[in-house]
């Protein structure tokens, strides 16, 4: 198959989307079921119907585009992101997802007229988890894995209850029965990186492996608080010590033992924080993320046990509380495999990749044939009104999308 | 000389004057110039008065109690301590050695009527800087190392000047003139100790040989922020990773190199400080001190080379800023030998100490000889409620220190 015709071109569609939510050029703000988000679901409702696909909202927001096979009874082959984001986000974010799929079945059908088995795009309603303490509630209600329940008790910084929310934007909770797909044959979406791999290496396309399993800790370590100048190096409880040696134990050994495992203390406040006075306490967050549960065991495991016995040593007092724990997923192999192979026929620079971030494709990872391909993000940069992918990269991305949903549906 | 003589024991003194500034059993809280600080000066003075003592305050509010010496024209050995307190501090910390002082020197009189040297007890007004920016008011006015100007522009943290809060106090400043002493033969101090080591060596007496010197500073450290799981370990420049770094090198030099010197890092601040996005800035604070400069500048130069270089390898930007540079004081080595056969004939067990504190001792050991004596601080607890030294540490160190002032004196 080769492109011949263009339209809408990506670069405009891109800005298009952006206007909403993006009222002071400080990047792009549309929270779920704010007036900004309304606005743009409304508006690429507006353009499916245009691009002659059968437009339509479950009861939870999502919006889909359909593309009817000419097969009778044929299961949907579904393609799309999130439309939500980040407070001051970047116009790529989820927001490419939508507008690949969209141009990719828009010439689609211009070519080839319709599939032979149905093809939708979706606009996921949220996957950022930005103004309600969820994620994922699109994606997750789709696969019958939340329902009204768990939204029962949310609100936003405002006290906006999520239910509330919802109603305001058009989803009255009472017309609501869970939106469960269970017609979902395959799962696509393209997203940019959000990460620096593919620029430093020069590729175009990532082919994502896997999604990578999360552990994130909150530690607490206490010491004993003591005078600067007066007590001696070895009669001290240093709790910014301990943590000191803790981190720098952890960073090293992630740099050593696996290239794909992360490990991230971004956070550290210590007690009382004042320059003459030795701290009782220090509390650091920890965020391991890694695509294989036994290699995240095996790095828990080595720190926590240097950590216990480091504490145990010199007396300090240690609490450690794991409060996420989410399960790598693998991509479908054989999806990325052709996925391969279309890549390597139109000569697209391409790589598997891991994906450090969590998408809407780990979701149905575990549902159906997922695939989940990378666009480069400059200098790495996302959730930032920097957020920038250029114009050929996107438009290679779109190529390799539609040649895929071809094979899949045509 | 034996002690035969008692009368107020120091237990009772000690509760007695840690009535003034402690209204409601949270520790003392006797800050510069406040209600409490007067009516404990004035208490002081009636009780100087009561003992047969001159007793007289300069034109800052320093308070001494003259006990004349029968040579004509005869030079001042001058005893004491601060009588102003850190906010809920203890009962113990200045007020310790204006008591013991008094005590000695009441006891001196009872036995031996008037010295050959004039004596003179002395409660200096400020040393701890607890309400304005600034320390050792007391002692350096009376050195001519502060005159008026250096407070001119002092407020506290409800904007009260230090020049109204004198007057308030009632040291109008127009009454000021340079109370600086030119006849200060030798200063003596004793003190708790603040620190553990005493208590550790089971020892009642610590002899000090040297007061430390401080160095100060604030460094900053700039690296990249970036997202915690799309970024891999290579590619990062993650502030908290190199502070750790930086914190676990020096804590380790400290506890190899040299014993006596400690190094500290009591404050840390990262940017933005949240769990899954990389550090882009950490400021952290370094207290170090030791009692040889040498050693100061030998250990820094290591320091700050290794986190030099490591900057610089990784391309992260650096500001250290140095914002104190005491220098270390040594006491006079004659009345440490004095004090050596006094503990030795009385077999009270007694240790050379470096003070890592800083003290009105520090003041004067640049202008005449000093001495400096520590009582232990039980588990080394100061500047806190828990402040506490058991009644007979605290006789032993007023035996010392009387038996001292006598061979000074008679």
């Amino acid at each position: 198959m080769a492109m011949q015709v263009k339209n809408d071109s990506v670069a405009s569609m891109i800005e298009w989307l952006a206007k909403y939510g993006k009222p002071e050029d400080e990047g792009v703000t549309r929270l779920l079921y704010s007036p900004a988000w309304t606005e743009a679901q409304n508006a690429l409702k507006e353009k499916m119907d245009c691009i002659g696909l059968q437009a339509y909202f479950d009861c939870v927001g999502n919006l889909f585009g359909r593309l009817p096979g000419t097969t009778c009874n044929s299961k949907t082959i579904l393609t799309g992101s999130h439309i939500d984001t980040v407070v001051k986000g970047g116009k790529y974010d989820g927001a490419y997802g939508i507008i690949a799929s969209l141009l990719a079945v828009e010439r689609l059908v211009k070519l080839y007229g319709l599939p032979k088995k149905t093809i939708e795009v979706v606009s996921f309603c949220e996957e950022e988890g930005s103004r309600f303490p969820i994620t994922f509630w699109g994606s997750r209600n789709i696969n019958n894995m939340y329902s009204l329940n768990d939204a029962a008790n949310l609100i936003d910084s405002d006290g906006v209850s999520l239910i509330q929310a919802m109603c305001d934007a058009g989803f009255d909770s009472k017309n609501y029965t869970p939106p469960t797909r269970t017609d979902i044959e395959t799962f696509i979406e393209i997203h940019i990186e959000q990460g620096i791999v593919l620029e430093k290496n020069q590729k175009t396309i990532g082919i994502v492996s896997h999604i990578v399993g999360q552990r994130r800790f909150n530690i607490k370590i206490n010491g004993d608080s003591n005078h600067a100048g007066t007590t001696p190096m070895k009669y001290r409880k240093d709790a910014i010590t301990l943590a000191a040696e803790f981190i720098h134990f952890t960073t090293d050994l992630a740099n050593e033992e696996n290239s794909d495992l992360v490990a991230t203390f971004g956070k550290i406040l210590a007690k009382p924080n004042v320059p003459n006075v030795i701290a009782e306490e220090v509390q650091i967050s920890l965020d391991i993320r890694h695509h294989d549960d036994a290699a995240l065991d095996h790095f828990c495991e080595r720190i926590f046990s240097y950590l216990k016995d480091k504490a145990a040593y010199s007396d300090f007092k240690l609490s450690i509380k794991q409060w996420m724990d989410v399960k790598p997923i693998a991509m479908d192999a054989d999806l990325n495999r052709c996925i391969e192979e279309i890549t390597t026929i139109k000569n697209i620079p391409y790589q598997y990749i891991v994906s450090g971030a969590g998408h809407d494709s780990q979701v149905f990872g575990s549902k159906c044939p997922t695939a989940l391909l990378f666009v480069p993000s400059a200098g790495g940069i996302s959730h930032s009104p920097k957020e920038y992918t250029n114009t050929e990269d996107l438009e290679k991305g779109i190529e390799v999308l539609t040649e895929l949903l071809y094979k899949l549906a045509y």
